[in-house]
């Protein structure tokens, strides 16, 4: 008990004031120092007795060289050092160590997995925490604190993302950042030796700047405390879940990357539906289903959509797709239909829900429909498409040109009829296309709009978006404490 | 009788001397022209009582003031002035008529449908052919004609595909391109007056230039003659479909589209089970599908797949995809995992099946490995990935300089072990990693090895070819007559 009480808590974790980074090397690894630096972290500390500068910092011999205060520590030195570095550690009054270092419980060796047990016993005894092993570790974009660049956004957001698999925790801000979603915390954590999920998801359900959790996860450490923190989360903020080692061929694998038990499919199921988990299937989903519930508002009060857009192939799929994930499009009533002969070309549209009007190209052709539409009860949010004729659009340029006054016209229908406007905007193949598309996709998602690469992929995000909204206003899953 | 026997056959309608465009105009529609330029068609003569000149070529008043022959005729003028052309066509002496022209059937208006029939009248007793109306008409690289350029590719291929939407049918050669798909005809028929779905099946079954047919169907026009053509092809090459309006929503659009009404989906399910056709749900899972048809050779001969490549959490996310589309992941002979153990590293590797090691970047970890799991008779296919770390290998460039060898190692492990090799490179969505990315792909795809945006699509299009391969086997579907 007194053990515990020396913990440092993982607020304090989250904000260090120096960072070591031991087993940087100019000719080796820099992926460390390199993060930090780009996040612009004021105090960094390469150690390794080889070297005496990476990448323009002085390079220490050891922890205790280290002039200045370290109360965070990066730890890419293999396994067998582990043991002996933790006691520099404890020596330096450090607060966390996060080891990148793999090889310890994962290999299935017995006297790794012991290791492992002794790490923990220095952590208990020095009062730090041990992030990992055999994981990416933190990062903080609001302190600046950052594990390797990649591509992440440096910008503080209000998501939150914890994750078994390093890779997962690059992947997650990698592809969210151009699909406009910014972090508060993205840790991941490996083999879960010291800090593990749950006491993760515990403290992200009170996190005053985390309004979404998203997780990977693979085994679960201890079941119940498991189960009392992802209630308290789940009761608190939107909790979405890609749990991997769902199959045998996945459980080996998971087994052999973090040392993760997985638990029964079937059993994380039924947990998910009772605490209205959201749970997804892999990575992109992970990213649809975020982009939903932060750009999806005012979140619809029901699942009627009324899909406009260009191309009647494309418009026949995105009925298709989005009857299939189980949303619904009312049919317009007949004088809407009339209406709207009115103002659009007879020839190459489809009048009806879906709308297919070449019209909805340009912004006074989206403001018109999407407005008169709007004032139906039965329609509950908008899908908006014109990316299924990529190559016009996209490899032409052909949009470019009003792109500002398109986002315009969409944020006021949006603002005026008070429902959500999704987009579904398919990438392009070619380098030309994917150039004007990024330029699109960066204009709707910096304006807070939600893309999607696919109907398909709306469809199923809001869907499951609709159905934890309406589970949580019946009431449903547990209520916070 | 008399007239059927004067109809054009589809021989005939695709191997055109000379293409008149009628309603090309420098100021508005170019698309035509410069999709026939691009392709290097020899005789294209636009038409246009306004203009002397399209791109460059004479523009003609009318049909009968072009001095060459005209064979085929492209037209997008309004649907108002469609039987006075369909006079002069007749007096041309023209085989085929290509309507882009839209506003027909499709508007649900009965003078429109009226005008429908009138012009199939003429088109019988002028003794030429009818391609929509309200489609994109044909692509056939092998005689130079093109319907609109947008990144088609050019040199001839052995891939059919009819669609009764203009834009699927450009979507399709657009995605498939890089992907190393290349056609011997691509038919958009719209509205279906004439030439329909049925007699385009028929042709494609014996036509010795194709060797898998891919189809964009919304409506059956004549169920009976369908059966017969979709039969004798699925007899003979592997058909593809991917059924639009199977939802009512999907329904209403596709009748407002072209003016299809579409079948019961449960009863256009059990057909495609019947005769073994390949069914999808998109227009990405038809290149999906193609390309593993066309690349995943020779066709596996089970459902074992070894699944290799870097990265713990996407060799698990691998392992639970592949299974879930109901291919399996055997485990490895215990002598395996220790004869591996002592050429990969202990710390970062998951030793079995799965596999997941850093040394799969390399060639000559590539190589080792896949030659060595090759020899387990269980194994019945390779899935190679390394696309889920995507910002170190394709923003940074990482791979790009060793991509020959590796291209070359795959192709030698293929060879040797007589078992296909998948890739599943994830897409980055930057510019940076775009570009090697695509040369990446271009590099795979270029050497015949097939590439895939994620291990889900991999899994769910293998599993589908590999179902088809083996009911053709054991003898499943009707034979040919």
């Amino acid at each position: 008990m007194k053990m515990e009480d020396k913990k440092p808590s993982l607020e304090e974790v989250f904000s260090p004031c120096g960072v070591a980074v031991v087993g940087a090397s100019p000719t080796g690894n820099t992926a460390f120092v390199r993060g930090l630096q780009e996040a612009g972290f004021p105090a960094i500390y390469p150690v390794n007795p080889n070297h005496t500068e990476v990448l323009g910092l002085p390079c220490y011999p050891s922890l205790q060289a280290i002039p200045g205060v370290v109360d965070h520590v990066v730890v890419s030195i293999p396994a067998e050092s582990a043991l002996a570095l933790l006691d520099d550690c404890a020596a330096k009054g450090v607060r966390s160590v996060h080891f990148f270092t793999a090889g310890f419980g994962e290999t299935g060796q017995k006297e790794r997995t012991e290791l492992e047990r002794l790490m923990l016993e220095k952590a208990r005894a020095g009062g730090f925490r041990i992030i990992g092993p055999n994981c990416m570790g933190l990062f903080v974009p609001k302190s600046h604190l950052s594990n390797a660049a990649f591509g992440k956004p440096l910008e503080p957001g209000t998501i939150a993302f914890i994750s078994q698999s390093g890779g997962n925790a690059h992947d997650l801000p990698f592809h969210a950042r151009p699909r406009g979603l910014r972090f508060s915390k993205i840790v991941s954590y490996g083999n879960a030796l010291d800090v593990d999920e749950s006491e993760l998801l515990q403290y992200l359900a009170q996190d005053p700047e985390t309004d979404i959790i998203g997780a990977y996860i693979e085994g679960i450490k201890d079941g119940r405390h498991f189960l009392e923190a992802l209630k308290k989360a789940a009761a608190r903020k939107p909790v979405v879940i890609y749990k991997g080692g769902t199959t045998e061929a996945g459980r080996r694998a998971a087994y052999g990357h973090t040392a993760s038990l997985t638990s029964s499919a079937a059993v994380f199921d039924a947990l998910c539906r009772q605490l209205n988990i959201i749970q997804i299937d892999d990575m992109e989903e992970l990213v649809d289903v975020v982009v939903t519930l932060r750009f999806a508002s005012p979140l619809p009060r029901g699942t009627g959509v009324a899909v406009v857009g260009t191309g009647g192939g494309a418009t026949v799929l995105a009925g298709d797709e989005i009857e299939k994930a189980g949303l619904r499009l009312p049919p317009l009533p007949q004088e809407i239909g009339t209406e709207l002969r009115e103002f659009l070309p007879l020839a190459g549209s489809i009048f009806g829900n879906p709308l297919d009007a070449r019209s909805l190209m340009s912004v006074e052709g989206v403001s018109a429909i999407l407005n008169r539409l709007g004032k139906l009860p039965e329609i509950h949010m908008f899908v908006y498409h014109l990316g299924f004729h990529p190559a016009s659009h996209w490899s032409s340029g052909r949009l470019s040109s009003n792109l500002l006054q398109l986002t315009n016209a969409l944020l006021e229908a949006k603002r005026s009829t008070g429902k959500p406007v999704l987009l579904a905007l398919r990438r392009p193949p070619d380098i030309v296309g994917t150039q004007n598309f990024l330029a699109a996709q960066e204009a709707f998602s910096g304006a807070g709009l939600p893309v999607f690469y696919s109907a398909r992929q709306l469809a199923k995000a809001m869907a499951r978006v609709v159905t934890w909204h309406q589970a949580r206003n019946s009431g449903g899953g547990e209520t916070a404490d």
